[in-house]
């Protein structure tokens, strides 16, 4: 699938909260997406609507997108309660019918879908679930220390924060300026996004700093690793994945992630966001009897807020935690570029 | 299986450290224990080899344990190489064939076995493979630490080092000081002992907090809950199981498990054991935001060393924390329940 050509299944949900897959692979593969399925908003304007992918028209089903010749059908959404509505198995028979290869990040595995499985081995297509972890994971060895390669990794202060989006900002503004720089996607949408990685998060929990090792290992050909983290060092329900992927991956440097207007963690009420202070010190003590490891700079997440508010909060952060701080959406990543670029190998 | 007569396989391994799990059960479950399968020891006196079990008979088969009136066959062994031995094969298909339960803590699933699944399905026999998880388990929510039980973890400065020895201990002490304590298992060994429990590093690792979580949840009516810990919390390859347990159990005191010998990570000799406020330091910071949580005590593993040189070890070791220590194999630990006893609801 190297020259993908992908409509994205956005089916009733088309907006930034309910189908941020499909927002994200427009914002980072505009040029791979060719259509989005949406019975609700066809003909609408895709950018009036999600804020990105002007001229990417949105239609009501597969027999609309073969005249732009599609490769892919990528499914953009979660269906509610995690069973699979009828009409998406329609959008996706229809698609195996005329060659189209899937990819899903569904919880469910479409591979295992005796219909599809048929249809796609009939016609030698794939069915890629990219949740589903490749079999050969070792238990980690501490040996991703050993590679030359720079390796930056986002943390956070919560879930959702923005650490794929700026693993991937920094990967595109450090290629710009020349650094041979590969991200290294670690969850369901990233996965998409680079066409490669494991989903963290669904590997069985004795084998994620195999993962991450793994995924360090097999790139150590880069000059610069620019890793996705996953969760928050102390959160009620995700901490495990982000400490196993912090050992496994052995960062020097690791970017924090933070959303000003978030008070309590998402989904639980009860939780205070930290300190950016605290959880610096407390990322940095648990990397550093393992690797060199710095928290480098400070990744804020302003949506919603105006450019004169967020550049404000910017300048409070850099001078509470003395790292430089920007929003990588509302004024790009640079800033940080100018931290890792002297830490080249 | 409330009244278990264990029939242990120890096939060829039967020394200290080759049949880990069958010597703890024999120390903690020896009323259970009726036979040890073992042809290259059979007839000699099992105390002489692992230092525990007196009385218990060493056999070369199945058949020889019947007039011992046996309910179950308990793996107390791992194959070299993951695969299993035909010898073994033999012994479980003859337990089978003789009625027998089996319970198993291998990778692989007896269960999954189309041989053994038959013979037991006929028999309506049990094939427990303690290292499945259970299908029930729910996403972290945070809500362990709203039980008015008393939650200790242990916690390690490395991997294998005492934790589920000293979590059994503190359980059984307790109880004979009268108060109402369960023994929480989160591994393979502890599960066997305790007949219950989940292995928390075979669940996916986006469930880690939620496994401890349900732990905790199932058994709120008691007054402690003595929980078995598992890896380190810096580690390069295990450390992901050991946050995520720490934060979804939500314990108000952490008893640190450390062996004064081990001066590297077992099976990572390029990376040193951390000195203890280090670690406690840590442990306290990842999870005092989240819940009341102190280290309460050191658990120190004298395995090989005098009592004389233990009792300096521990000396030294209590006035370099201004914690109670112990080794609680050579000299119990009162220590702990003493310091435990006034946190209780």
């Amino acid at each position: 699938m190297t020259k993908r050509r992908l409509v994205i299944l956005a089916e009733g949900r088309l907006d930034v909260f309910g189908a941020k897959t499909a927002v994200s692979i427009v914002r980072y593969r505009k040029e791979e997406v060719v259509a989005i399925i949406d019975s609700v908003n066809a003909g609408e304007a895709l950018e009036s609507i999600i804020g990105v992918g002007k001229g990417i028209p949105i239609v009501c089903s597969i027999e609309e997108t073969l005249k732009l010749k599609p490769t892919a059908l990528l499914i953009g959404i979660a269906p509610p309660g995690g069973l699979l509505p009828v009409e998406w198995r329609k959008h996706i028979i229809d698609a195996l019918q005329n060659n189209l290869h899937i990819i899903s990040g569904l919880h469910i595995h479409l591979g295992d879908d005796r219909e599809f499985c048929k249809l796609a081995h009939d016609r030698k297509l794939e069915i890629w679930d990219v949740r589903k972890p490749p079999e050969d994971i070792p238990l980690g060895t501490g040996k991703a220390k050993e590679t030359k390669t720079l390796r930056i990794l986002t943390v956070g202060s919560d879930c959702n924060i923005g650490k794929m989006v700026t693993s991937i900002e920094i990967t595109n503004t450090a290629r710009k300026r020349g650094i041979n720089a590969c991200f290294v996607a670690t969850g369901q949408t990233g996965i998409m996004i680079e066409g490669s990685g494991i989903a963290v998060d669904h590997v069985i929990s004795d084998f994620i700093s195999g993962a991450a090792e793994k995924l360090v290992l097999d790139r150590s050909q880069y000059q610069l690793l620019s890793i996705e983290g996953q969760g928050a060092v102390v959160h009620p329900a995700y901490s495990g994945v982000t400490v196993g992927l912090l050992h496994g991956s052995a960062p020097q440097g690791l970017i924090l992630c933070h959303q000003p207007t978030r008070k309590t963690l998402r989904h639980f009420p009860n939780f205070p966001v930290l300190p950016l202070p605290y959880l610096i010190e407390v990322y940095e003590k648990l990397s550093q009897p393992l690797h060199p490891c710095k928290v480098l700079g400070v990744s804020l997440n302003c949506f919603g807020m105006s450019d004169s508010n967020a550049l404000q909060e910017i300048q409070k952060v850099e001078k509470e935690t003395k790292l430089p701080a920007t929003d990588p959406i509302k004024f790009g990543v640079d800033k940080f570029v100018d931290v890792i670029r002297p830490l080249l190998p």
